[in-house]
């Protein structure tokens, strides 16, 4: 056991360095001195704003500065006006293409070129790998199952009894509620409400749909205006109330993904041939189907949600080129996949991933270069919301496939073995 | 009960739209057409490429393809060589400043200027005003608990007899592992091997220290070395094994978050006096609790993994910012948010997040733009990760105040009331 | 390093013993000698079968036999045919009271003395003493919040697009599925249908009211009828089907808990003036709500479904008592516990339990002294489902202010150290 | 909408019956008027005593009382002593037998017959059979992969700091604290310390093994002399602490349980030639993995920790017979079941159970129909822990092997629809 000790205490030495009590307490005592200058304006858009806040930056060097605040994004700076505050200027991320990616959905129908942006090697090129075979496969096929986005505000009362005759004051007061939400949007449809009880305390949740925006600021609206209804008409008065108690899964991996859903729930499936497993992924149905089952069991020992291998790094990368709300990685990349080898052989593959918070309008969608993006998928602007949900799903299985036939090819280690020779690594 | 199923009709028109079910099946079934032209070269960086792939894209049409493939960004092709596949330009993310947020930690010791890289309105705004009232009480103490970045090979053998034989040849061979995995990297070391048993399969969780790279190479290209000595000299040979069973949390939220750690487990804590609060974030301390408690019940009742509000806008913007895998969010965005009202009345607020897989070299950081980002804080290059790993701790905690103290004062509702009134909205 | 594993090889022999490799191998060789003899019979009720039985076990002696096969057991061996087979006698479980416990619920009204059936020393009184403190402040709230026990038939189809036809085909046929279900039994209705569809598998969550039953015999076999006439009726064949996917929570923690309910959804709420938390309980509510935050982050932190104490030690033994199924603990020993001090400087203290699969009829509620515990809370046969499931959550809240009281007092640690004067423990 | 909400109301009214508001009001308020009489004794024992409790309870009747209070518990109230307060009786529980099942393990080895106390019809029967094709293929192998149950004190300090130095000072004094721990009992050994930060909390898991023992009491007498240690001798003051902070898992499943242990985690495997599934289970290999397959997704959907069918049945039953704490299957009853076809056309099938809090000596194990049933088992006394923890996972493998028989056979439902047919069911 004192063995353990010691291991702990090298392990806090690595942490602290070689610091020694003393000196840790000065660095982390407070300090009340006064304190540096305040980054001027907030959304102020004069063309001087950017360079007086550059003015604060002197440490990070003229070279810095250029790469940042280049001409191009300096000319735009109006342009972002509605995107983002204190604005500085632009960070350019590499642009990549994976595909044709043949999609046969219901809303999405085509041979899809997918730009991702990322600036992690070896992505672009696995997600094509995936989106190749899917082609050569004759495509995938995808299906929006659900589609809602909530907002879950929350009334703390003064007893259970109060909670109760709530609900029941909301429960025969719904239609004006839903009129009253409906009235704040021409597009947002409150399509459900539910209570969850938890002893005096009260959450509602609001389930909108939000047509070709992701849609959280519409509901947030929506919602404010519900509250205030309630506030003004509903005699059992809460102790205090929150527009958003949390519950919603806003921005956050939750459990409670698969029984209902956050933005549109996506399927995707497809059937691969032998013979393109073994020729295109130099593996086979029943060695994928091994990985398969072992990380799937993997996931369920390490407490994931749902048993996934890496939807995050296509989502990421799609989001980032196409103007979401990078942000929603954290909910979106959850999801369970499924691999079978079918009675004739083929390896049959799956995903199906609840929470795709994404939209064609508002938001990152129309600024130039994330708008290029969506025309590169063919799907700017109103009327392309599912067709690109549907695209993400696809991208996803992609992904999978990819990644999953690497491992069960032991491609994944070999590659990396080939790099490791002759020299050590340092990232 | 039939009132639930009309609702439950009209919500599946609702998702395949006034579609016919033959016209749906058309759609689904396979297409064994010829596929669309594929993406020539994968990470060739002759001039003309990028042109030739843009061929590929005619319906994007001659704006879109100037905003993605603008003159610095094909200049700087070959620059992206190691970080992208089938380029085609850059989508430019605007950048907003947050701070000076004060940081009294171990590693981080100053007034930082955030650079957060997004397209959501009021992000940088309201980071921009926690990193304040931080600041303005002193500053933030920041503190790294426990380093690592996993790796876990799985095994499947014929029983558990060998599987147990198994861990058993590893546990008597740790300091040849140990010498195999380290010999492969400059920086990385290998503090622990675990073994989690599952019928007879073995995970085998090797766990490192990656220096100031996020690491995610480096653990793969030794863990291979690993994997190829002990299929040389472990006699008890399994079925099949692969280079990583998705037990190590890669890339997805997982419960084991806090028993374990990947990359940097960071806690950051302030305390707001009263004052500052009522001044400046215009609630109380004891409403912000208020609205804490409920809030972490919500995430208890919605099933998230550890209990918190918002970590992903902020740590989404700063890693596309500082060029960081933003694919991690899905990971980094785990943890426990806490606030008290203390004895003397000031506000006590903390949050720990175990999961920052974050690096200052490696990966992205080194492109122009990025790194730029990363001088703006001072942190570029070697020797910063441990700062830059408390910097994004602050950051989380910023984002708590500023979006608890938005609820619990009504402004969240408040701000897009007075947005709603006289229009409707579309986003 | 080294250090550590030499920790792991202590810990493995630990395990193994003095065993060497070839005895270990020995021992878990399979043996394919001839078995044991059989156990005669299974439900047969001739008075020599349970003779017959023990003739197989002359190693557990006389005296064993007597103590589980004694006179009034054998006595009653038809009584016990529909409850158990290979009967050979009983186990006697101690019963001890609790309470008197006031509940003010809807369904349950008045001062109930709590059977509960335990071998652990200190359980009865803990919840003697939090049922008499509630008694005290005048009583305890509750309320049913939601009904329902689920079956979850689950179907896998060839393709997405069959497991969509499918869907659509069972929501057109709502009524009949209902009219189906409700023709196997007198008491059940069929409250709810909705789907859950992952890739080309869909499970189908249909959920019952039962009366007083617990239910679950009864929802399996209306649930095997609507799968025959699904199976009849519907064109879309599935490749196959089973009668429960394992979607529905059955005897397992689960987190969808909170989003729907499995049995009754059941809270229960009190509030404690201060004196009598400092007289009766030795703390004060301040401290009392200390504990509870940092338990319920200890929840989080280990990551349990809910956050709670101890719900499992008092419905374990109010079950066994009562002749409920013991094993669905599993499932209702989740919930979520609240403590906060009123602005009156009252203790407010309540708790959530989502999954109390209880009834009065049925299962083992009607054995003699299962049925007798019934009695002694005057809730034996029908009409007493309802006020037994809020027995149920006041007992869980008894427990919860028992012993937070008792650690936020110090008595937890303070009892066990006066124990363990003088003699080592050997429990 | 209204058609979702015409359900929500006439789903309150039937939770509310038809009760008026007045009415629900008038029952959940709070009466204070004067509590029924309290019950005599906590642990009295003197004859009369008895008496006297159910004097309180002639509302039972006097059969109940006969039922509960016979003369052969009456006379053994003193040997109940250490195992129940406020004694009135026993309550007995039928008790069935499976097997032989026969246990190849490391400490198991033998056909053991299995006893079983339950009230639920069907469940001897199915287990027995689990048990019966196990021993037909020569037995399940058995191995215990880890061991230790935890106690966590927590300790609240002023900040992050203090934090810091107090687990500085614990790891620089673990010989300490382990001599400190060891010196209470005589069969508990502290095996680890381990620590989580959480803001300015501290939670100290401390990990021990208990011998033949459970070991709850032991940990926690240790733990409280290791508090005390700490109290006196560090210098670092917390602001409070508790002596269990909820994060060691106790009587809750929790995420953590396969990165750590409860008591015993154990796995068992079988492997059943094809011949076996076809003739006993009236099914094939094929079939059951197809049903494995769809039930852990459906486990993974729903949220379980790990995913497994039923294990709580038999746990629960095999508990309450042999005198173990029936509130464990809250936690023992998560693990993981996999189900494999092998090359050679047989079934694998393997459960890991990690949280395992069995014991063969303490609590209800001496009791007279308690100890008998260890008897039965051969595993009563000193010595025999290790052995009863690989006949539960033993126990847990038969039951999964014959609930997936059922359902994949389809039995599940034919049985019941048989029962059904004819009448209405009740229960």
């Amino acid at each position: 056991m004192s063995a353990t000790h010691d291991g702990a205490r090298r392990h806090l030495e690595n942490i602290t360095g070689k610091l020694t009590p003393e000196e840790i307490a000065l660095r982390l005592s407070t300090k009340h001195h006064a304190s540096a200058a305040r980054v001027p304006g907030a959304t102020l858009t004069d063309p001087d704003v950017v360079e007086k806040r550059w003015a604060l930056l002197p440490h990070a060097g003229d070279e810095a500065k250029a790469n940042v605040a280049d001409a191009v994004s300096l000319e735009r700076h109006a342009l972002f006006a509605h995107n983002i505050e204190n604005f500085i200027g632009t960070v350019k991320v590499p642009v990549g293409l994976a595909g044709p990616m043949r999609v046969n959905g219901i809303a999405a129908q085509g041979d899809y070129y997918v730009p991702l942006a990322t600036t992690e090697a070896a992505l672009v090129a696995s997600y094509h790998r995936g989106a190749s075979v899917i082609t050569l496969a004759g495509g995938c096929t995808t299906m929006i199952l659900s589609e809602g986005v909530g907002r879950a505000p929350a009334y703390a009362f003064h007893s259970l009894l109060e909670a109760g005759n709530f609900v029941q004051w909301c429960v025969v007061n719904t239609e004006k509620i839903r009129e009253t939400a409906e009235a704040t949007t021409r597009f947002g449809k409150l399509k459900d409400v539910r209570f969850t009880i938890e002893g005096n305390h009260v959450y509602v949740l609001l389930e909108y749909t939000t047509g070709d925006a992701s849609g959280q600021n519409m509901v947030t609206i929506a919602t404010a205006a519900v509250c205030a209804f309630i506030a003004e008409s509903c005699p059992v008065k809460p102790q205090y109330f929150f527009v958003e108690g949390n519950l919603s899964g806003d921005k956050k991996a939750s459990s409670q993904s698969f029984q209902s859903v956050r933005g549109k729930k996506v399927a995707a499936e497809v059937r691969l041939p032998r013979k393109i497993v073994e020729r295109h992924l130099h593996t086979t149905p029943e060695k994928m189907v091994d990985y398969w089952r072992m990380s799937a069991l993997g996931g369920v020992l390490s407490g994931t949600i749902g048993v996934q291998g890496h939807y995050a790094n296509g989502l990421a990368a799609l989001f980032i080129a196409c103007g979401q709300d990078a942000a929603c990685v954290s909910e979106a990349a959850v999801g369970v996949t499924r691999f079978e080898v079918s009675g004739e052989g083929e390896l049959y593959a799956a995903v199906t991933l609840p929470n795709l918070i994404v939209g064609t309008v508002g938001g990152g969608t129309g600024l130039p270069s994330q708008q290029a993006c969506l025309k590169v998928l063919g799907l700017a602007g109103a009327g392309h919301a599912r067709a690109f949900a549907e695209v993400c799903a696809a991208l996803a299985l992609a992904g999978e496939l990819s990644i999953i036939a690497a491992l069960s090819a032991g491609q994944f280690a070999g590659a990396h073995e080939r790099l490791a020779r002759g020299k050590k690594t340092d990232a």
